[in-house]
C-alpha cells in the first residue's frame, strides 16, 4: 500500500464526523498543535464564559454568587465529566489538582485496608504520582512498591492494600487493561485507583463496568479547562460513604455553612471536597466540555488511532527514530511517541517551524492527537517536517 | 460629643487618602458591600486581565506559555503578598486553597517534632483549621488541643508540638497578640502556624518582626482575588529546607521537568508548591494585587479602626443588638460583629435592602470592612438601615 498523499488526508478530514469541532477552539495561525495532551487548545467558548462570571456573577452577585450556583459547580461539573469516563453522575467531583486529588484518595484507601501495607504501581509511572504515593506510604507506615509492566499482575497478592495505575501512560501512550486490573485486584481485595490524565477526553472509558474502586484525572489536557484548571476525582458509590479522606476540610462538610465545630463528612462524593471551590477555573471548565456536546468518544477515540497510524505510517523508517507508542493502535492512548538521541535538539526545530510537540527527557518526542481540532492535514504536515529535521540531523550528525 | 452626621461622614470621606481606589472596584449600584472579608469585590482590572491570559497566553503560546511567565506565577505572586505580611520575598508560595495549605504545614512542623504528638489551637477556631489540625493529626498519632481564649498561654508547654491560630477571629474579629504567642512558642520550643484569612491584606502584619515561623491565608477575602481564588502559605526562610511537605506534588520538585522518578524536594519556598499552579485564578489575584500598589498597611487599618468605631458608635444602645467584636478599635480587625437572636432574618432583610453582610449562625450578624473601597457615608447608611430592621424587629416581637 502506497503512502497516502497530502490530498488523501485532506480528503479524509472532508469526511470526518469532528470537522465541525475545530472552529470551536482558537488555534493560532501557522502552528500545527499536537500538545493538547499536555494542555489543550484554548475553546472560543472560554473568554466569554470568564467575562461573564467576573463581571456579571462576581462584580454584580458578589457573595450571594455562592447561592446562585457556585457552590454547586464541583457536583455539577462532575456530572458533566462522569459520561466521558464510564461512571455515574454522582461519582465525580471536580476538584484541586490532580496530585491532591491523588493524595486524598491513596490515604483514604490505606486507611481503609489497615491490615495491608502495600501500594502497588508501576515503575514508571508518572512522577507525580510516585512522589505522592511515597509520601501517603511514608507516612502511614506503607510500603510503595513499583514493579515493571509486565510483573504487575504477578505482584498483586493478598499483600496489596492499593493498586495505583496511569491508565494511559504519560510516554508511551500504552493502554492498561482496566479491566482485567480491576479483577485482579477485587480478586486479591485490594482497592484500584486510576490515573485517567492522559485517558479522560481521549479514550473510551467505562470505570463502573470495570469495577475500578478510584479514580483522579486532570482538567487542563484533552479536558481543555485552561493552565492549571481543577482537577477531578471519582469514588465508585458503594465506596463513598465508607472512605473518608485526611484532607478534611469545610466543603466535605455535610453542612459546610453550620460552622460547626466538628466534622461530619457530607454524603457522597461531596465529602471528597476540601477547601473554597475555585470558581474562575470550574467555569473555564464548564465552558470547555460544552465541545464533548454530542461526542461519541468511540468515534473520537477511533479518529485518534486513525491520527496516530498516520503519523507513524508516514515517519516509519527515519534513521534514528523509534516507535516507543504501541504499533497496535487498539493498545495506543491519544498521542505517539518516539526515541531519538537528538530528540531535544529535534523538537525545539519543530516548534521553531510551528509544529508544536513535547520532549521529555531525555530521548522522547511526543506529540499529541487532539481529535477535537486536529486533521489529517495536519499530521501529514507534521510528518512531513519532523522527517525533515530528523535527516537533518542524520547529515549533520555524518558530516 | 453627638453623634457625627451624614455630612460629617461624607466630609470625612472627602478626606479620605483612600478614595481613589474604590474606583479600582466594580462595586454595583444601590448596594453597601460590608461582606469583603467573605469575598472581596471585583477590581476592575481583572476581567481585562482575565482576557489576555485566556486570548493572548493560553491561546496563542499554548503550551510555552510554562515558559513565558506561568511557572514563576506561584513564586511572583507571593513575593507580592509578603510585604502585606510582613514576611521577606522569598517565603510566600500562592498555591492551592487555605485548608490544603493549612494541611501541608500542620503535617510538615508534626513531622519536624517528633517528640511531641500536640497541637494547640484555640477552641472555636474556625471550622475547617479544626477539621484539617483533628485529622492531621489523627493520622499522625498526635492530639489535637482546643482551648478557650483565655487559657491558651498556660496550655502552651513543652508537649506542644506545634502552636496554630487564626491571627483576627473569623466571627469576633479580636486580634491575638502575634509576637507574645509567637514568643511563647519559641519559648516551648514549639512551632507556630498563623491563619491570616481575616488579617493579609486588611491589618499589619510582621511576621518576620514577630519570629513566626509558619502561615497560611486567603486570597479571595481582602485580598480580592476572587471566588475561590488561590491562597498562599508563608514559611519561615530558617526553616524551609528543614520542613517538607506531605503532599510531595511535581511541582515541589526541585527539577519538576525533568520527570525524575524519586522526589528531590526543592531549595526555598517551591517545596511547598505541589500540583500543577491554577494559572487563571493566580492571574485573577495578580490583577487585584495591583490596588494594593502604594498602599500603607497602617494607613489602610487606621481607616478600618475609624470605619468601625463609627458603625459601632451609631448602633450602639439597640435593643437587642450586642457587640461581639471587641470596643478597642486596637484589638480589632476589620469587621464588626454583633449578636442578635433574630440574626438571620434581619441579615435577610439588610440585604433586600443592599446593605450586603454575613449571617453566622445561631446570632451573629457581621460587617466586613474593607478601607479601599467601603466610605464612612456607606457606613452611615448601613447603620441606619440596621437600627431601623433592629427597632422592626423589636415592634414586631412587642406587638
Amino acid at each position: 500500500m502506497s503512502a497516502p498523499s497530502r490530498a488523501d488526508c485532506a480528503a479524509r478530514d472532508g469526511s470526518d464526523p469532528f470537522a465541525d469541532k475545530r472552529s470551536l477552539f482558537a488555534l493560532p495561525d501557522g502552528v500545527i498543535y499536537l500538545d493538547g495532551n499536555s494542555l489543550g487548545a484554548l475553546p472560543e467558548a472560554v473568554p466569554a464564559r470568564l467575562d461573564t462570571v467576573a463581571r456579571s456573577q462576581w462584580g454584580r452577585d458578589l457573595i450571594t454568587g455562592w447561592s446562585k450556583g457556585w457552590m454547586e459547580l464541583p457536583v455539577r461539573l462532575g456530572a458533566r465529566i462522569a459520561p466521558l469516563i464510564g461512571a455515574r453522575d454522582d461519582e465525580v467531583l471536580a476538584a484541586d489538582s490532580t496530585s491532591v486529588n491523588l493524595y486524598k484518595l491513596a490515604a483514604a484507601a490505606l486507611d481503609a485496608r489497615p491490615g495491608r501495607r502495600k501500594i502497588l504501581t508501576q515503575r514508571d509511572n508518572f512522577p507525580t504520582d510516585l512522589y505522592m504515593l511515597e509520601a501517603v506510604a511514608k507516612e502511614r507506615g506503607a510500603e510503595l512498591s513499583r514493579v515493571p509492566e509486565g510483573e504487575f499482575l504477578d505482584a498483586l497478592d493478598d499483600s496489596v492494600a492499593l493498586v495505583v495505575l496511569t491508565h494511559v501512560h504519560y510516554k508511551t501512550a500504552a493502554i492498561w487493561d482496566m479491566a482485567a486490573v480491576c479483577a485482579a485486584a477485587r480478586a486479591a481485595d485490594a482497592l484500584s485507583l486510576w490515573d485517567l490524565a492522559h485517558s479522560a477526553g481521549a479514550v473510551p472509558l467505562d470505570l463502573d463496568g470495570a469495577g475500578a474502586d478510584l479514580a483522579v484525572g486532570c482538567g487542563y489536557k484533552f479536558l481543555n479547562g485552561g493552565p492549571g484548571a481543577p482537577a477531578f476525582l471519582h469514588v465508585a458509590r458503594r465506596l463513598q460513604d465508607t472512605l473518608s479522606t485526611p484532607l478534611a476540610g469545610w466543603m466535605g462538610h455535610a453542612e459546610p455553612l453550620s460552622f460547626a465545630a466538628d466534622y461530619t463528612p457530607a454524603p457522597g462524593i461531596a465529602r471528597f471536597a476540601c477547601g473554597t471551590p475555585p470558581i474562575l477555573g470550574l467555569s473555564a471548565l464548564d465552558a470547555a466540555l460544552d465541545a464533548f456536546d454530542g461526542v461519541d468518544t468511540d468515534a473520537l477515540y477511533a479518529k485518534a488511532q486513525a491520527l496516530g497510524d498516520l503519523f507513524i505510517g508516514l515517519t516509519e523508517g527515519l534513521p534514528g527514530l523509534s516507535l516507543i507508542s504501541p504499533r497496535d493502535a487498539e493498545r495506543r492512548g491519544s498521542q505517539v511517541a518516539f526515541a531519538h538521541p537528538q530528540a531535544g535538539a529535534i523538537m525545539a526545530r519543530l516548534i521553531a517551524r510551528g509544529v508544536i510537540g513535547d520532549h521529555r527527557p531525555p530521548d522522547v518526542l511526543r506529540f499529541g492527537l487532539a481529535p477535537l481540532y486536529n486533521r489529517f492535514a495536519d499530521i501529514f504536515d507534521a510528518a512531513a517536517i519532523l522527517a525533515e529535521e530528523v535527516r537533518a540531523t542524520e547529515t549533520a550528525l555524518s558530516d
